[in-house]
């Protein structure tokens, strides 16, 4: 048996490095070296688990059913990457840490270009329903300096856990971007982000329910912060309290990003507006790291 | 610097130390190992090439692609598992070899289900392009003993190097299935297979193409092989002498799957038939592993 077993490790061995040789003569040595190691991890894995033909045959039944269902506002494969830890992992093999910088996470399924720019102060909900919250903060460069007409682009689902590209319909609403003033500082309106389900009604959602994993992913904003000399910085703002934040589907949660809302009754907001009902604030600063870093 | 890089690396292992956990209470035990595999060996690779965004970019945006490419008639996920090697690597771990029995390989994306019956000695060509071509051989059992009323299914792509799913329409031509006669042997006319690229109008062809790698295969038939109490054989036969067999796209020949294939002028075929013009023939003799075996 052992001779046997050898020869067919043998056998294994030589389809590898016959792989692995045909990617020797690529030009972009970059793609050389991604493209070899990629088979080798990928082979690797195959022969650990002795992955039989049913199984090669659902793994490919899976890709198909999430091609298929992946369009202009649906990305399953983003979500695998997701569930799978390959998106938080990127940011962390990504990330360039400076002391004192805002942390980075997923980026998501949910950006979309085109987003409305709104005036400093302004409301980007656009109609998104929910209980109106508040959010200000300021940009820093690491060194504590103010940042200044830093483009931020937010986005965020509604109160009953969608963001506007799940709903039909072209309307943009729980999103948009803004410039912070002149002293870093910046300030909008939206509407207070609820905890929700990724989509989980594709491949992705049956790998979740198979595992015994939930889909939820803990209440957030996203920001992606673009400022010149500086990298650029996609991360979320979680809501302090919430019931998911350990158990994220998407393993984005970072203790650093989790911050306190607070609740008012009726009465006069920060800018004067909306004192007829029940309004939330909460403020995030963001502190970006110099190019020259790292 | 040795402090932040280990930090950096504790930042990661964490990434998939996390991931590795969500899947602890998968309730099958098999989903469970694999998928926990599929998790170290995936973030392995990116850990390994240092993923940048842009090429997690791409890797979404490439397998969207294949998506949207593939339908009942395109199959993109094959065609990067056979590139990558994976089909074959499948095969070679799940082959279970006996001395003297027929070697297996890639299925491929061109089978479909419903194509005709043919009688012993019929032609599957169904109009498709080609020199005729008469093959004919044995099938048989580990221990030489003839097998009988053996289902081969027979595939092979025209002239122009097409099988009939990659013309419009819905004819079924190069394509049949027959059983073998109280003695084991069949034979049957088809056209002489020819060496094609594989689809390389996708995704699967750019990677080929920046690989420097060409996407001909040689010129094979495919066979299917299934016999009461006998591992199913899923196989090719080679024309000897192609000039492709050094450089298969998916890996897929084997040595003692090349035959030599005899020309002929007009005249009498071994059926008395299509004697007006030149036609070859070929012979190749199966050889399957009792369930028992290995």
């Amino acid at each position: 048996m052992t001779a046997e077993h050898d020869a067919a490790a043998d056998r294994e061995q030589a389809v590898t490095d016959e792989v692995l040789a045909s990617f020797d003569r690529t030009a972009d040595p970059r793609l050389r070296e991604v493209m070899q190691s990629l088979v080798h991890h990928l082979h690797s894995f195959a022969r650990e688990v002795r992955l039989t033909e049913a199984e090669w045959e659902r793994a490919i039944a899976f890709l198909t059913r999430a091609g298929h269902l992946t369009d202009d506002r649906r990305q399953e494969f983003i979500l695998l990457s997701d569930v799978l830890g390959l998106s938080m992992l990127a940011v962390a093999i990504n990330e360039t840490r400076a002391p004192g910088a805002t942390e980075a996470t997923v980026f998501g399924p949910f950006f979309v270009d085109g987003a409305p720019e709104i005036p400093l102060g302004g409301d980007l909900a656009h109609g998104a329903a929910g209980t109106p919250c508040h959010v200000s903060g300021q940009v820093r460069s690491a060194d504590g300096s103010p940042l200044p007409d830093v483009r931020l682009d937010v986005w965020g689902a509604d109160e009953d856990g969608f963001y506007d590209v799940q709903y039909p319909g072209d309307r943009s609403a729980g999103r948009g971007w803004l410039r912070t003033g002149p002293d870093g500082t910046y300030r909008f309106w939206t509407v207070l982000p609820t905890p929700y389900p990724i989509p989980h009604d594709g491949p992705v959602g049956d790998l979740l329910a198979a595992a015994g994993r939930g889909p939820m992913r803990p209440a957030h904003l996203h920001f992606k912060a673009t400022a010149p000399g500086h990298r650029p910085l996609i991360t979320h703002v979680f809501v302090a309290g919430d019931p998911y934040l350990g158990c994220d589907a998407v393993f984005g949660v970072k203790d650093s990003l989790v911050v306190a809302v607070d609740h008012h009754t009726a009465g006069t907001a920060p800018d004067g507006s909306h004192a007829q009902g029940a309004w939330t604030s909460m403020a995030f600063d963001l502190v970006l790291v110099p190019d020259a870093a790292g």
